[in-house]
């Protein structure tokens, strides 16, 4: 099976293009999971309990499980293997943000898609194709690779003009085209950019996007919906940790978000 | 004191602008550390001994070490460790080729600057410099920019032509100008591209470069000397693994290197 599919079934079954992002910083934890020998891992085990129901994906953020050392790691490692044994057939990225060149990245390959066992990488652009073959060439795993991403800023390189078209849309392209020959490969695109969107959305056929920013970074889950979705009303992976998993009543605000998604949708 | 000054002064003291990269891959390990409890670290501690004398910089590449999860994290810690309590004047840097939104990269800085205490980290560009900032405003520590690097392939993205300049161009005067204000960045620039390096040198000033790609890569030394020394005969951070971590005699191999690059400086 392709390894997107994993994911449409997912959409399908739970009828949810919602991803909750496990980005569980130790610091803003509730007390009563600071106190726990494995604070992260029991903290998302509760979050994963409470809204696995509303959503076809989670993400953790790596930088917080690194910034706890070999700790950290431990608890990014129980809570996949938690999420595997479990909930088999929910879709799960680590948001790594990574690419070395060549045969470097065999080793977060071996890490990221072997030992921890996620099932796609979030992946960096600037090295090139040839760079991140170790990614591309895993037809099991799915790459996902950044396009125009949610923060101030973004425009610094990602909006300069090469021949005529920004570099983001030139990585649109790139991505779709050529990079993609395994069909393994998704964008990341802000939710904050709409308009932005809407161009990738036209440039990359039905490919899957991820897309985080809505709600604590501001964006509009209907402007996303509306210009992000695919022909099939699919083709959106739309991301939200913060506002899901720090809140008072996590399993509420993943209905509702995922409601508000297929209101649009 | 300005971290850069910390590697200025090891450059000095041991006439070297020579950095081993610990790239210590434990399938490549020589058999006798695949049996210790601490294989990698063991493996580093060695090459650490053996090589010092010659180097200003060491700098182990963390998909090394991530690769065997929490073990190797764990090792990548005591080899930091070991580093900062037994030869305090060299320059560290993890190359770990990081970059994530704003506030998520506090987790990273955490992670590599302050729990594991590197002197400085690899960053990728395409998020922008505001996106970076939690890195760039730490005076005591250094990033360093991938701007050219040293890879088959690098050109799809680094030579695309951004107003009659390449991306690559961009990059290195957009990190030595605004990025820049606290004297701490570096740029990466293959040894491969000794062309290119002298254009980077030539838009940098003084500015150090971090220099990958000699020796296993192919690149040559007389070349990216010439091409990248600063008008204090400093600047560059010339940096070999496999040819000398896993060379026969890896003291030999490191005195060789060193002394080949003091030739052409």
């Amino acid at each position: 099976m392709n390894p997107v599919e994993k994911y449409n079934l997912r959409i399908d079954k739970v009828n949810s293009l919602l991803c909750v992002g496990l980005d569980s910083d130790f610091e803003k934890l509730p007390e009563r999971f600071k106190t726990a020998e494995f604070p992260q891992f029991e903290f998302n085990k509760w979050i994963i309990e409470q809204t696995s129901e509303f959503v076809s994906a989670f993400k953790p953020n790596s930088a917080f499980y690194e910034a706890r050392g070999e700790k950290g790691w431990k608890e990014l490692q129980m809570t996949i293997d938690f999420l595997r044994q479990n909930y088999g057939d929910i879709f799960t990225i680590l948001d790594a943000k990574r690419a070395d060149i060549g045969n470097t990245n065999q080793g977060y390959v071996k890490a990221i898609f072997d030992a921890l066992g996620f099932d796609a990488v979030t992946l960096h652009p600037y090295l090139g194709k040839e760079a991140l073959k170790p990614f591309l060439n895993r037809e099991d795993k799915v790459s996902i690779i950044l396009c125009r991403s949610s923060d101030l800023g973004a425009d610094e390189f990602q909006d300069l003009l090469v021949a005529g078209k920004t570099l983001w849309q030139t990585v649109a392209e790139k991505v779709s085209g050529s990079w993609n020959e395994h069909n393994n490969c998704m964008l990341v695109v802000g939710a904050t950019f709409s308009e932005e969107m809407k161009v990738v959305r036209s440039l990359v056929g039905d490919m899957t996007l991820l897309v985080p920013g809505v709600g604590a970074q501001g964006g509009s889950v209907e402007a996303a919906v509306k210009a992000g979705i695919n022909s099939e009303k699919r083709g959106m992976i739309i991301s939200s940790s913060r506002g899901i998993i720090f809140a008072e009543n996590p399993a509420e605000e993943a209905k509702k978000l995922r409601d508000e998604i297929n209101k649009y949708r």
